[in-house]
């Protein structure tokens, strides 16, 4: 795709804040083809030392919510405000062509004609890992291209806001003031990601019923045990219809910066993720390595089918298959 | 721990239904020591073969609902009728010593002294992964020692449903009648694993509140697209207290085990779960060789602190660590 001087100036435009060569280099990493993931991670290295500078937000909404709606306030207010805004998504269930989350842009149509603001929709296909790999990837492209307020946002879908949670900074939930039907819906595990709770729609009829749900949502975190020491999640109100609440869960956001990087914890945070992250690619790259090898590959199909008839046990067909693979018998 | 020709005369004195032999065996598969690794998979492929014969059955109950009442009504329930069942747990928070679900015997007393029942405590310590583990390949011995129901118990941690529900036939949620309260604690992902929802305690004063959770509850499933085409997740009263219900519960079991097997959907959902045990044990044991590889351990500390601190991607410290691994510098 590209060579290695391109590489080179690649890096450099993408440093210097071009938008192309930005979307040309997400196009790279969100690529599965060897020898582009292999390009990938050589830009990946020339950026590193760039990226970072970003507040990282997870963002989590189920649709209904106003989600699009309140992500365009929030950014504009940022831009506004001076800020340079990037807004990815995780969506393992997404495709490019169809009903991708965000990947119609018309959703955030200010926004997304905001050259302050950069809207990438979620990968296409591919597993919930394999999605989440390639958004911390853009994640650190994007902070290398000097966007200094990253927007991760994702679906309320199985396991995404606990991937999308161990990516970002701020965990933001985005809620209906649904009340009492409202909290039936949310997973346990949700609520406990969440660093700011948010309910979105609270104006006119719906001010009393989300001002309830506040109530309800504070009494529920009280409940939960805090998943740091320096932070107690808050609940705010927000109309993103009417732009109101924006400004408020923005210092919450900073004061939660504040503390977090004042007591060490944001970069421990920072840090812990990054070595999980290379856990997982070293587990994956592992497996990708082990099901390209050809013995491996001559020897797969008799001992699936062995397991699956109840013949051989799983320990065994896999002791034998990482036998094959390592080149020696060690059990 | 065992020669050779004392796992062939284990094997064969579990296969006779032998029970000190079956607890010794277990404690083996428990171990985490590299040669008992070794025999312990040695006499699971002895005794595969034999194993398979019985029914599976998950069940999940939050502390509080009465599990271990109910378990041992119903095991009494089997026993009485000529069925050998044996109790096993998944709890990866579970000590030996101390609070361990099951651990204490005499919550289950009467079951505990019956000859035609086993029950064994959650394997101690260790991470879900390797928890399921053990009690996937006890499970084994159980069936290879003759128990035709194997009852794996669950409290409601974490991914701990999920991870029960991939190893059982039927998956079973134990609730007690707090209707709306109640409903709100279930995540939803949970609902969506249950084949058959039990509510507990359906008897005196709780009685009316036990119909109206079950009205709830059939309201919610019916909102759940169905694990299968070949069975509609059902909701029963029971009080394991007075013994009622239980014989509903066993003919709803061995209606959907004759719903299943008859359309071949039984196999294959144990073909499939077979298939994605020996994937698991596969990528464990992988990572697992790679951490005891000496240029990866001389290595690692500094890929990681460099990963930690910002200076090197995680993909680019994965594909050293693994070319390390491999031996050659593949990337």
């Amino acid at each position: 795709m590209v060579t290695a001087p391109d590489l080179e100036q690649m890096a450099d435009r993408i440093a210097a804040g071009n938008r192309r060569a930005l979307a040309r280099a997400i196009t790279l990493v969100e690529s599965s083809r060897a020898d582009h993931r292999t390009q990938a991670q050589e830009l990946l290295e020339k950026l590193v030392g760039r990226a970072g500078g970003a507040i990282r937000l997870g963002i989590s909404g189920t649709p209904g919510v106003g989600k699009s709606t309140f992500i365009e306030a929030f950014g504009q207010h940022l831009t506004a405000a001076g800020h340079r805004v990037a807004v990815l998504a995780v969506d393992p269930s997404s495709k490019r062509t169809g009903g991708s989350i965000l990947g119609d842009k018309t959703r955030m149509e200010h926004l997304a004609r905001d050259p302050n603001a950069f809207i990438r929709p979620s990968p296409s296909g591919g597993t919930l890992g394999g999605v989440a790999r390639r958004t911390r990837e853009t994640m650190l492209l994007v902070e290398a291209a000097g966007y200094d307020v990253v927007l991760v946002e994702t679906v309320g879908v199985g396991q995404s806001e606990t991937t999308v949670a161990e990516m970002v900074d701020l965990f933001m939930l985005l809620l209906s003031p649904g009340g009492g039907d409202e909290l039936q819906g949310i997973k346990r595990g949700v609520m406990e990601l969440a660093d700011l709770i948010v309910i979105n729609k609270a104006d006119g009829d719906l001010l009393a019923a989300a001002k309830r749900a506040a109530t309800e949502y504070r009494g529920a975190l009280g409940l939960i045990r805090p998943k740091t020491p320096h932070w107690r999640a808050r609940v705010r109100l927000a109309s993103a219809l009417k732009g109101e609440g924006i400004e408020e869960i923005w210092r919450d956001i900073t004061k939660y910066r504040e503390a977090m990087t004042e007591a060490g914890a944001l970069e421990k945070q920072r840090a812990e993720q990054a070595k999980a992250w290379m856990w997982q690619e070293l587990t994956d790259g592992l497996v990708y390595a082990l099901t390209r090898d050809r013995r491996v590959a001559a020897a797969l199909p008799d001992w699936e089918a062995r397991v699956m008839s109840g013949e051989a046990t799983p320990g065994a067909a896999a002791d034998a298959l990482r036998a094959l693979f390592l080149g020696h018998s060690e059990a």
